[in-house]
């Protein structure tokens, strides 16, 4: 790969912003594509980006900036995207030109609703992209800590491992670890899933249920992730690296996580739509529940995962919290 | 074992106080052995312990109360100690009468410091005690919460099971489910090991580092524990069950617990003695970290333990914290 490779970032949210903040650090110019041409301008005349990590101070000349995800892709070699899943296709269709000769990263956390598949496998099977020119950025990371220059680690696994250590070379700085890792699917389920076991947290909470019971909880779900992942690709890993274990962990304890405030709503006795309304977005581990649970289901040898069931009995067939989590808590232990 | 065994518990803190509630759910008599004369007789007149969780109301009539060791082990089959274990050893220097036919659980998270032995084998070869009749009680379970009622899990081991069994029924009730494990050695370890990591994560917090650096520690620490208790004594556990990994998350997520708090306060520049001064106690893991290092050091085949280290030299070195903690952050991943 003789020539050095051009970057782009795809989203303009928090995660999208802490990722253009990373690269900034490495890169002299970083593309960037957001879809509001107010944000654009904002960040050209007051060097941050006005909805998300506003905190963060931009070097404006080496970013390009445009909302046309065409003029972005056509200038980049690798492609980072921090779309949320649910809008990732709806992005995609608007694009002419082909991402065939690209290398694409997803640091989306979820499932393409459209397809019903990790965001690796979407472009592999809905774009043909090759396994070898796809990867995952992954935490565990909030990207309000990046803002704040707070240490943090990320795995970045490909593959082609070659093409992981030129994305980390890009990503570290004084306050960004990188590992790599060849688990493109593993970290990827283990990005979504743990937004699942997020919700069930915060159901757990939402209805009542305490620390003692968070800590059994997550040392369940870590174990139901294992199986999960090993149903799914085998291969040898050791679940509690940080890309697994610790994201289940930045996520599962964090009080901010859009999925936990989701599900500890539920577990006070909103309805399902009434929290979404009150929340105005969808919190992606909804649609995650959904896919993790169905992907069980096709399976010959079907995985033991009570919470994941206990969430979409919760979310999609209108059970009873209480009820589906005193269940629940009779298959832990 | 015929006739019903009688219980006894000693120790009158909030985790010996717990335990005494747990067992009354189940028990007409539970003898209590607590050294202060003024919490008996307040206890008998009010019915609640007046220094720790003092909103658990106990039927006084089931409680056999007393300030005198011997007098609640001549009474008793099966103890349960719920001393810490900085005082184990001077309060069994209290004892006149025999403990060879005991059958002894351990709920005592730490080590001996005359003996630099976990409970369950200072027990064993301080006072030759057969492993057969020792136990050990673990949570993930904060004592505030068991007052509270809210659903926590127990996981009782001991080396013969039928003895955990009989001790696992009698703690278990509407708020208290429990597990039992033949792992004695590994479940002890753990509950001394978490208090380190528990300083490690006060001490990370007091330096400024965030959630994102907090479950990379705690994804870097349950590897550890694992090769450190794999090195102790090897035998097939889950790592990941309740009693490492919850106990573990319980205690090094919790804001309360004081080996977070007194790390939290060497983080901030305290010094070790002084922030011991200011606590006003010393923290279990603060003789933990001591036993692991030198375990650890007359090992032929040493354990990988950087994080244990680190402490080490933070606490009994007087190395700078920051200092420390940044050469840590190279080791973790």
């Amino acid at each position: 790969m003789g020539k050095k490779l051009r970057f782009g970032v795809l989203g303009g949210g928090s995660w999208g912003t802490a990722i253009v903040k990373m690269l900034s650090e490495n890169l002299d110019t970083v593309s960037w594509y957001m879809r509001s041409e107010s944000a654009i301008e904002h960040l050209k005349n007051e060097g941050n980006n006005p909805n998300y990590l506003s905190s963060v101070e931009f070097n404006v000349s080496k970013l390009h900036l445009s909302n046309s995800i065409d003029t972005i892709v056509a200038s980049s070699d690798i492609l980072i995207f921090a779309i949320p899943s649910a809008f990732l296709e709806s992005e995609l269709r608007n694009l002419t030109i082909s991402l065939s000769d690209k290398i694409l990263f997803s640091a989306i956390k979820g499932i393409v609703p459209e397809s019903g598949l990790i965001v690796g496998e979407h472009f592999h099977e809905q774009y043909q992209i090759p396994f070898k020119n796809i990867g995952v950025v992954t935490g565990p990371c909030h990207a309000e800590e990046v803002a704040l220059e707070r240490l943090s680690y990320l795995t970045i696994a490909c593959a082609d491992e070659s093409k992981a250590e030129l994305v980390a070379d890009e990503l570290k700085s004084h306050y960004i670890r990188t590992k790599i890792s060849d688990d493109i699917i593993g970290t990827e389920y283990a990005a979504m899933l743990k937004n699942i076991y997020a919700i069930a947290a915060g159901i757990a909470h939402g209805l009542g249920y305490g620390d003692n019971f968070q800590s059994v909880l997550m040392s369940n779900a870590i174990r139901e992730m294992k199986r999960f992942i090993d149903g799914v690709y085998k291969m040898k890993r050791n679940i509690n690296n940080s890309a697994y274990l610790g994201d289940l962990l930045v996520t599962g304890y964090s009080t901010f996580s859009r999925n936990r405030m989701f599900g500890n709503m539920v577990g006070k006795g909103y309805t399902v739509k009434s929290a979404m309304m009150e929340m105005n977005m969808v919190a992606e581990g909804y649609y995650a529940t959904k896919s993790a649970y169905l992907l069980n289901e096709k399976r010959e040898k079907k995985s033991k995962m009570p919470i994941i069931n206990a969430v979409y009995q919760i979310l999609y067939q209108e059970k009873n919290p209480k009820k589906i989590f005193k269940k629940l808590t009779e298959k832990l232990d």
